[in-house]
């Protein structure tokens, strides 16, 4: 692990750091920022919090513009973000669109030529990017995640499919049912093909029936939001959960759109209900 | 006045505006953070943060990086931010370094050919820009005035400048002597010629002896800044301000640098000074 960069923040660090990750067979870098109750005493060790980034995004996004590290760093909460695909893997077409292949990675296990042996961006942040962090920075496998678009959609599924795992789950405006919309049709055909039976494992909305877990979603979504009726469709996971008595909270939040604004406006809330599950003293207000 | 983007923030809204800025003899594009005191009430006018930025920024990087829309919400303080140079204006050399040219205009008024007809940038944040905000947007003529870097400077030269029209100055790691500094050097050769005495009159340093007014400045400056030693200097503007009973208050803060993570880290001391001076009502902690 070789760190890139490091930046005094808060009290705290931001770091981003270059790995090799197996699970992806090529070089990824992610951000984490360590609050200071890490720095401060050696041993010590804070939980995490795990975004995922949206379509076109990298790891540096959210750390530059989302304003969450204040709170952080009164939680005592870190923050790791990964990228949103492989990187530089040289297969034909990754380079060609926005919402597909590089920064596109949609957190599923490809199973299609040629993106199987790279784009397995799931397993990559459910287990070889935890691990990792746990192993070699002052972090506990006290985890929590949440994410923007794309990425809360994947911040979704990674709680639903691992029930235990993590202690609370958000999302700022998911591709709440990608099975329905370009954006994930067009993804899940080229990574998982064309047996639409695969599709469903990766669909939040789908997934919510079965859920061996009801871990509570609070959601935020703009109402100004440019994707919100074509892509995002957070009204079909509320009636999935619903049908099954999933607690969700979806706030629709008027006249904010797609865009880091949003998630700036709204960010320290996340904060406070994922530290509420991890248990983290909640600062005085 | 073109409105190009709205984003809701914080309650408030986020906006960029482009303009043909008479000043300059070219269009300008400028950003503007409106506290939800300034939309909520026909008529009601906030008073103005204007912050000028570094080297290659425009008026983007404050507004997506600094995270002051949160505090300044509350504080009912709108934040107005411009570009750092004219634009597409295709002078030779324009964009040939970072340092000089588009996004490094220093906030002079260039008196050397080519620059003198569009390299007005003093001119522009003093007096265009103001006006024209205060003359089509819910903003007050009541003003402080901050920046970083090259703006940071910029900042303390418009305060010291102008007695009486700002309230409140502040600076991120100004370039606080420019006169003696290889940045400076290089500007004030290209905008102001060869005469050092017309440089002198667009030092800081050097403006404290007979400044009329004596604003008290705040600056905030990190020791591990990797321009501190060659082009900072803030102990020169410091000495100046201590033999002359300028009040200044100089923080050096440990292990920041030179990013927008230092700036983030405490934007919210610097917006809480000018809300003091500005008479606003300080939210309760």
């Amino acid at each position: 692990m070789e760190l890139l960069l490091t930046n005094a923040s808060f009290g705290g660090e931001h770091r981003r750091y270059r790995h090799t990750a197996a699970t992806l067979e090529c070089q990824m870098e992610f951000s984490i920022f360590l609050p200071p109750q890490s720095l401060a005493e050696p041993g010590r060790k804070v939980p995490v919090l795990y975004w995922l980034s949206g379509l076109t995004c990298n790891d540096e996004n959210f750390m530059q513009k989302a304003g969450a590290q204040k709170l952080a760093a009164e939680l005592g909460l870190a923050i790791v973000c990964p990228d949103t695909s492989p990187r530089g893997v040289n297969l034909p077409g990754e380079d060609d669109s926005y919402d597909f292949g590089s920064g596109a990675g949609f957190y599923v296990n490809a199973t299609e030529q040629p993106w199987a042996p790279h784009y397995r961006m799931y397993d990559y942040v459910v287990k070889e990017l935890p691990q990792l962090v746990e192993s070699e920075l002052p972090v506990s496998a006290e985890k929590s995640i949440s994410g923007h678009s794309m990425g809360g959609h994947g911040a979704l599924i990674c709680a639903l499919k691992n029930p235990g795992l993590y202690r609370s789950v958000s999302a700022f405006a998911p591709v709440a049912h990608p099975v329905e919309c370009p954006w994930g049709q067009k993804a899940f055909a080229g990574y998982l093909g064309g047996n639409q039976e695969q599709w469903n494992q990766w669909d939040a909305t789908l997934l919510i029936a079965d859920a061996q877990e009801r871990l509570p979603l609070l959601i935020d979504q703009g109402t100004a939001d440019q994707f919100l009726a074509e892509q995002l469709n957070p009204q079909a996971l509320v009636r999935a959960c619903h049908s099954v008595n999933h607690p969700v909270t979806l706030r629709m939040q008027s006249g904010y759109d797609h865009s880091y604004f949003f998630i700036a406006s709204f960010i320290d809330d996340h904060l406070h209900h994922h530290a509420e599950a991890l248990g983290l003293a909640q600062p005085q207000l």
